[in-house]
């Protein structure tokens, strides 16, 4: 399948890494490509510049959010929750249109220190404005509860004998999420409902970040237990 | 133990039953013991009335809030989230001052409809407003995540083979807590941290109730795999 997938951090390059491997066309989009590549020093989060992945990866192509949009039958948004809908409108909405869009991301809000609140939570989520400013795209919430290790290797984790969750207003594209998940290795994927669902799991990061900080490791997950 | 638990609704009947099964001389309490002994209509969750159960479970007394807190070496608040720091204050902090008090309670807010939604999150927590305006009280969260049935019972799912969370400023309370967990049946006692931490659990619940809703039954709950 074509996939494009917004975002050039961590979790971009990692899901981009593996659905290539896997054998879809993958482009990664960003804001300015040149100046991507152009950058020798690593992010804030320590990854190194995109420019040594791509040598590692050139499987992937490169190109601007709208780029890798249109490229895509489906479309990743995999950018910090602050730049979320930036980035989606610089995609452009007609290059969104009617397609699946996985969100990944989170409402994290660094402004007040560590670890992170969220700058919108309880009766809304950033899956739901997404989904509000992009009426005619399938937005499908999942894998936000995950580091991307996991995300693309559930079972490098107990086997993959843990869960993860899904939102959505459209079952078709669910089901094709889904599937894309399962062909990742995910066994216990929970249909939590509508895209209003997306408060759910959003809302569970504060855990996250808790055990995150606790055990110094972001390799860990849930299982509903039932 | 002497143990007080504030609230005659499901889980205070539930935590009152099963402490005094376990040896503890339990008295729980409620505004008004008069009023809750006449009534004979089940309450708004479908609880029979507590004349009913008081009899089924002579060995548990009932008092005020505050004749049920100054009995307690260790109280419990389990009253619902809305009318909890209501209720404690009536407990009288005289008579939690010094003592360890587990909070199970959620701000659930159903004022919007259903699902409710928290009337605190994100930067705050019912468990730290409770510490707030009780400091010489050693405030500890736990069991929140969970219903009331699982608090006393976790091994009748999956062997018990799920996690529960603490969360308080005093390591001697939460370890003193954790042991009373122990007694239940828990094995996979999480410490988050301090009461701040209390944010996690509490922000879990949108989650949960979507679970809740999904499955029409409270009795899953959360593994963590690591």
């Amino acid at each position: 399948m074509k996939i494009g997938i917004l975002g050039t951090g961590g979790v971009g390059r990692t899901l981009a890494g593996r659905l290539a491997e896997l054998g879809h066309e993958v482009t990664i989009g960003t804001r300015d490509p040149a100046a991507t590549l152009a950058r020798t020093d690593p992010d804030f989060m320590g990854n190194p510049p995109f420019s040594v992945w791509a040598q590692q990866n050139p499987g992937v192509k490169l190109g601007t959010f709208a780029e890798a949009a249109a490229h895509g039958e489906l479309v990743i948004n995999a950018v910090n929750g602050g730049g979320a809908l930036s980035a989606l409108q610089s995609a452009g909405e007609v290059n969104l249109s009617g397609k699946i869009l996985i969100d990944v991301s989170n409402p994290l809000d660094f402004s007040r220190g560590m670890p992170p609140s969220l700058f919108i939570s309880n009766t809304d989520s950033l899956g739901e404005q997404i989904q509000h400013a992009f009426p005619n795209t399938r937005v499908v919430k999942t894998l936000n509860t995950l580091n991307a290790l996991l995300m693309i290797n559930p079972g490098m984790l107990a086997n993959g004998d843990h869960s993860v969750f899904v939102s959505g207003n459209d079952p078709t594209a669910k089901a094709a999420v889904g599937e894309l998940l399962r062909s990742l290795g995910w066994q216990d994927i929970i249909d939590l409902g509508d895209i209003t669902s997306a408060r759910g799991p959003e809302m569970f990061l504060p855990l996250y970040l808790r055990l995150m900080g606790l055990w110094q490791t972001p390799i860990f997950q849930l299982k509903v237990v039932r």
